[in-house]
């Protein structure tokens, strides 16, 4: 079950992928060392312009030989009005405060327009740099841009919380799907499902996908040891996805004071905030999501709420306040160790092996 | 790992346990059907008086000889005032209506007293007849109950969704901790954790626990098959506990209606009330669930609101309205088949064993 079509499809050695963390994580050293050590590293370039993708591109070429692939953010049309976006920042300006922060200078609130052209620029640098492997995430991108990626015979995988989303994604031509169940860090990947339809547990999630895509399933959510990746493969996935284990590492750019507080944590600690983007994600609970939770509903949608907190989540970096970081993490915080990536894969290889010899 | 410490102790040939389901589902032929086919049946006898159960153990001990165990609910304080049930009666009026029921009449409503003295005759009936093993869910019996018990031999089973409520569980003496995950359908069992918090997916969660306690970890939440069984076992559990599989068994005294909505059901289309019995349960939308939800905060607490409600359940069963039953269901019921207990078990074990040979 270790080596199947997944490994074979995205080169791998072992059926692990880091999962693509926007904002930093991955940084160029994680990506290369996780392709250096059997799996595959993923950059999350969500959030960069073409040129920084092509920058960290040739950063992580210059470290290793072994495969990466990218992942963007498929964009969803929004409408924010200027009221939303005043009440929003008025309703933020007690954290900013908190950190000493001036009131918020006029910020560039995006539109619809400029996504979608940023998203068509992260396209076209993906087919030149020929990345042979491409993720998305909040959807499925135009049939357009799916047949040209495929022209340049780029795999394509998608991402998907429930078995709707999962048939969609094969259905538009998707070469594989993550499967997110609700144990999973970070954004919420649901485009079709409801928010709190689409929090369906890993274990129900993936033999229900399974058994209606003939594409092969991607696990993520709340894995992070060996334990983990054979649970998934018994349930019928082919490979796994793991965001917290990698953030966790010391080749990550996650803040290290998130990484502390992810390794003090328990598994009932976290919780869905849309607090800080404008959509649902899982964190570690802080000052910030306790106090803008009776609000939430308010703030505008992804991700104008996400420039909106961008001077605050900057500032609590800067300042060590973890109070008002976004300390992404999914379920499992137990699990996490100050390792680095070679640790983490060996540990997760070794473990498998017993529990195979075991079943 | 398919025989293990719980299946020697437990008297199982496979390591399965049926969860046990109350309000009339677990019938004695399914508990027998169970113990028949090499898992372990269980009463869900927590809204049964004593006589009732001592009835119902006769009943089973006719139709086998395997072994069987009993479920009961852990009173948790409560103080509900009039106010209140008359509000929630109210409330409940407009579906009572569309069931041509009458005005309620006078509801007898529990007191803590009344509910705490019922659960020590439940318990003593237990003694008396020498049921090997009983569980426990809402929460840790008393020390003097827990002694008695095990002055009897009795193996106790306790409930947990978080690690901590888990890790109470082996403190107080249980010999083994079932380890509920988000996915799983019924009543939630958490009584430490809090609501929210205590929604963990059965990926993230066995692991955790299974770390930080040294008894058995019995899972449920989701699983109805043999990839769920292989998987459990991998995270680190030694059995597991299913109970939508089992509801839909033809055994099962679950309503037909209930059957036949699960089998059309999606994953995506259960959800989380605490309108039918005032505590936290997942089961399949419908429109009692969807006309209450606003108001679902102000209904009284367990077991309360499920005595003001069970008029309202009755005469949807009579009339076989499923709209207004309550559906009970995990995250799976896409898994859900048709099926006699004997063809589950084998598919299990078959299933299990194909898993075994590929690992």
């Amino acid at each position: 079950m270790i080596n199947n079509e997944v490994t074979k499809l995205l080169n791998m050695t072992y059926p692990v992928i880091q999962a693509p963390m926007a904002g930093g994580v991955t940084t160029s050293e994680l990506v290369a060392a996780v392709a250096d050590n059997g799996g595959l590293g993923m950059m999350g370039a969500g959030y960069m312009t073409s040129s920084q993708i092509r920058e960290q591109i040739r950063e992580i070429q210059q470290l290793t030989e072994g495969p990466f692939g990218i992942n963007l953010f498929v964009p969803n049309e929004f409408h924010v009005s200027e009221q939303e976006v005043e009440l929003a920042s008025n309703r933020l300006q007690p954290i900013r405060e908190q950190l000493d922060l001036q009131q918020k200078e006029q910020v560039d609130i995006p539109n619809f327009d400029k996504v979608s052209e940023s998203f068509q620029q992260q396209i076209e640098v993906v087919i030149e740099e020929k990345i042979p492997f491409c993720s998305f995430t909040f959807g499925i991108p135009s049939k357009e841009i799916i047949e040209e990626l495929k022209q340049h015979h780029i795999i394509l995988i998608g991402t998907a919380t429930t078995v709707k989303e999962a048939v969609e994604n094969e259905k538009a031509g998707m070469d594989m799907v993550v499967v997110q169940g609700c144990e999973a860090g970070g954004h919420r990947g649901n485009f079709l499902s409801g928010d709190q339809e689409s929090l369906i547990g890993l274990m129900a999630l993936i033999p229900q996908v399974v058994d209606n895509v003939s594409i092969p399933v991607i696990a993520a959510g709340g894995i992070m040891d060996g334990r983990g990746l054979m649970a998934a493969l018994c349930l019928g996935a082919q490979c796994v996805q793991m965001g917290t284990a990698f953030l966790n590492c010391e080749e990550s750019g996650a803040h290290a004071s998130h990484k502390e507080a992810i390794l003090h944590a328990a598994e009932d600690e976290t919780v869905l905030t849309r607090s800080f983007s404008g959509k649902w994600a899982r964190g570690l609970k802080n000052d910030y999501i306790n106090e803008m939770h009776e609000d939430e509903s308010l703030f505008p949608a992804f991700p104008v709420q996400n420039k909106l907190s961008q001077d605050i989540r900057k500032a609590a970096a800067a300042q060590n306040k973890t109070a008002f970081m976004s300390l992404w993490s999914g379920q499992s915080p137990r699990l996490a160790k100050k390792q680095c990536v070679e640790s983490l894969m060996e540990h997760i290889i070794s473990e498998t092996r017993k529990i195979g010899r075991k079943v």
